[in-house]
């Protein structure tokens, strides 16, 4: 169980984020997850061109970022990554089992209910913004969003996190709303605001969000990405 | 551990599901993975208008189905629940950790990356059939679509499952495929359609889909549905 005791799991990221710096990517999940457990590890970047190249589709099947590599193990999803190191360190999930099950739902809502329709706000905010019918589809778009929202605010009334204490629930749901930064659809629900504010205090994630960011001023300063450093 | 042994769990289904009983509604995953592992259990039909109401919201913050009770434990998300039944009953995850970690991130997988393009496709065929911009934006969504299928296609290969044997990632990766019934995407790939077909060959698939046709074919002939039978 311990082959990996000594080895820093390597995950990859962008060579050059899109998001410029603002760490919307998906490895930062992973970054924030590594250090809450205060696990090293190294980072690979990768261009988008590598991406769909076969020695790194052996990774990830989709073509995208975060994988991660621990010993023999490969694993690629967010999801799947953040629950991996939440179940073999201490501190991102809750002892009892029913507790962690219902955690566990949250970091499923967070990428199967929530994110969605955020990421499809997105997308078309990038790939339609040009099209006439732009104007006529974004307050849908808007509203897909706002009902999770609402619903998401509703539950989560004055509490700090969603059941109980920080889990990897709290960080799943805090970087997929996170996206929704300059929307001002987070604005409509102070709790939320909030909430988000909560994670971002967070020491694990300060650090994270630092050495994502220190990724993307090396690369816009000397344009060849300097060695990356988690 | 076992303070529910002898109670079968509850789960939530629609009570008149708009898919009219093809097995598409996420009910059908939580069915199946309790046959495979043979366990009991009993479906609570709710209407669409108790399913936000703060009975069953209490259940499920995003109004949706299914849910899973047991015992003191109440979930929602199909993910969560089908891994819960996994973890708890042996034949739908591997034992061996890491292989464990694999379909962890296959379920993830097919629920955050293979599964937004094809809700996002099937609902605009829904819901902006008849905008004026519908015929021009179908292409893109079929073409994102068709990114993901071409992805797992090549992945799968003349594979039987995803990673080895059957498990909890096979049964939401065929469910999600599914969706994609009667659009012509999955007849690119053989391979895809033949995997699709070991899963519904499935006598524990069988069982379920008898399941939840029986609750849509009691709804449609006597309009008060009768009393659900898993």
């Amino acid at each position: 169980m311990l082959k990996t005791k000594g080895e820093a799991p390597v995950i990859t990221a962008f060579e050059s984020s899109p998001d410029r710096g603002r760490g919307l990517a998906r490895d930062m999940r992973v970054r924030w997850a590594l250090e809450e457990v205060g696990q090293r590890y190294e980072v690979r970047l990768v261009s988008f061109q590598a991406m769909k190249e076969p020695a790194h589709l052996a990774l990830h099947p989709f073509g995208q970022i975060p994988t991660y590599e621990e010993g023999d193990l490969t694993l690629f999803e967010s999801g799947a990554i953040v629950l991996r190191i939440a179940e073999r360190h201490s501190g991102l999930l809750p002892v009892d089992v029913d507790a962690r099950a219902r955690a566990t739902a949250w970091m499923f809502a967070a990428l199967s209910t929530v994110e969605p329709p955020i990421v499809e706000r997105s997308m078309a905010t990038i790939v339609e913004r040009d099209k006439p019918w732009y104007a006529a589809r974004l307050p849908m778009l808007d509203e897909r969003v706002r009902t999770r929202l609402g619903e998401l605010s509703r539950r989560l009334g004055e509490a700090d996190w969603l059941d109980g204490a920080f889990s990897a629930a709290d960080l799943m749901m805090v970087t997929v709303l996170r996206r929704l930064d300059g929307s001002g659809l987070l604005e409509e629900h102070p709790n939320l605001c909030a909430y988000i504010a909560r994670g971002e205090a967070r020491p694990a994630y300060q650090r994270a969000f630092d050495a994502q960011w220190a990724v993307f001023e090396a690369a816009s300063q000397v344009r060849t990405p300097a060695a990356p450093e988690g």
